[in-house]
């Protein structure tokens, strides 16, 4: 059993990022600028765009955190979006969700110009993802794929089951594995609260990616001896014994699954700091134009 | 076992389509109108796009089918694409595909104004079907929905199998099944010609949708008792007993198959018949912009 490391990839891939921005200081470029919209003050969103913000001066970046209170209106918030799609100095931006429920979510990340939208949510990248079309990727996703691809993982013609029909890692991710392509060409399957055999579903599954929100689902039972195990969750549980009375926990009981798996990400410290690096991938690219 | 009767659904369908526009026109508004683009002279091109204009007829439509030879360059393609998306008369038009190799379908797709893309290729619908948003639905995996949904066909919790990753049947119809809502919350699993295990994929599957293009891939042995069978297939095999001197064949070996089922499609006289109906339904929400 190997634990992949996310982190430890994560850091490698910000390093390798930090040398690509030398070189387009060293030939007179612009350094890539991310900006960042906070509304609130929500937990998971502060500690969120505080790791963004950290990641983007360790890749050389130039970050911008704009914030909000929770009262800011919908208009305001669409006044900021449309002044940093016109803003040439920032290449990429995102708004962290969830907002407020007086505000639209679908309609400010739509009002997002594709080609800043470096978290990939926008339906131009989510339709082109979907067709195979270079794009920025959705972050999470991405950086499963990224672990595969260092990992050597094969995904070929293996079964992969993805636990979650989100629009942000269950879908993606799925679109992403049955694709042709090196990591890819895997035959899907997605389960969500509606399938009635998702047990037998997992215990057939070569790759369980595990993105439902809900700590220690994936059992013991449930693994097949030598799957790998991609660990989406990260929900808070209370702990007290803990600074900040609470400890991250994944979708996998990690204790008792780590022994049968021959692969299984960590929570924290496996997909986590990948969709963080993800996100700085997209900014590279955005600032570099590769894309559009 | 019920065979699906996709010509009688898409009858009825253009009937309903057809009373729409009668009263678009009885209070003075505009008749829906669809145009489309042939290049060059496929044979399977030619019978698509006739069918398409006799379906406008009968819906009531106005329809205008522009020819070009082989040998139109892509830049007057585009030029003409402007020009339908400029002409206010023309509420949603299609490019016929294939097209000759020396042009880029892609580029073609993307031209064209995604609030006139009845086939619902651009990355905008893709993306915003995927995400579960209004949009030009594309149009084979949305005949499939609507014969799901007129024979009250469970699908909740169902493991359908889609045989086929393309982007124009496969991938769309896996995210559609797998959303939620009625037809839809089925467990779904994209298998393709990488997949190892298809086969006992298949004899699990309470739902098979084959969009594979290999004549009679799908066998008797392949099936559970009382499965549903949806035939995407529409081969043209040689026959030197028919006129045309061809038969379309379908994905499944029907005469075996079609005994052990609860449902299934005909080939011809299933799913073909609802993806031209879905299209004029596209046609009509253009026209009335109930989605743009």
């Amino acid at each position: 059993m190997q634990i992949i490391d996310g982190k430890a990839i994560a850091a490698t891939i910000k390093k390798e990022i930090a040398q690509q921005v030398d070189e387009i200081m060293a030939k007179g470029g612009k350094r890539p600028h991310l900006a960042a919209i906070l509304v609130g003050h929500d937990g998971g969103s502060e500690t969120y765009v505080a790791n963004k913000v950290k990641a983007c001066e360790e890749c050389g970046f130039t970050s911008t955190l704009i914030r909000y209170e929770d009262d800011v209106t919908e208009e305001q918030l669409l006044a900021k979006v449309q002044e940093l799609n016109n803003d040439p100095d920032v290449d990429g931006f995102i708004v962290q969700l969830p907002l407020p429920r007086h505000i639209d979510e679908q309609k400010v990340t739509e009002a997002i110009d594709y080609r800043k939208d470096v978290d990939g949510f926008h339906p131009v990248n989510v339709g082109r993802l979907s067709i195979g079309l270079p794009c920025f990727l959705s972050a999470t996703p991405n950086g499963i794929m990224e672990l595969l691809r260092r990992y050597n993982i094969d995904t070929k013609g293996k079964k992969c089951v993805v636990l979650g029909r989100s629009n942000i890692v269950g879908k993606p991710m799925a679109n992403l594995m049955m694709q042709k392509g090196t990591p890819g060409d895997a035959t899907v399957t997605v389960c969500h609260s509606r399938t009635l055999n998702i047990v037998e579903e997992c215990q057939a599954a070569d790759i369980i990616i595990a993105a439902l929100g809900q700590p220690h689902f994936v059992k013991a039972e449930m693994v097949k001896e030598g799957a790998v195990i991609i660990d989406v969750g990260t929900t808070r549980v209370p702990d007290s014994t803990r600074k900040s009375g609470f400890r991250l926990c994944g979708d996998v009981d990690y204790e008792n699954v780590a022994p049968k798996c021959s692969y299984i990400t960590p929570v924290p410290g496996g997909v986590g700091p990948m969709t963080i690096v993800s996100l700085m991938k997209n900014t590279l690219l955005a600032a570099t134009h590769e894309i559009y």
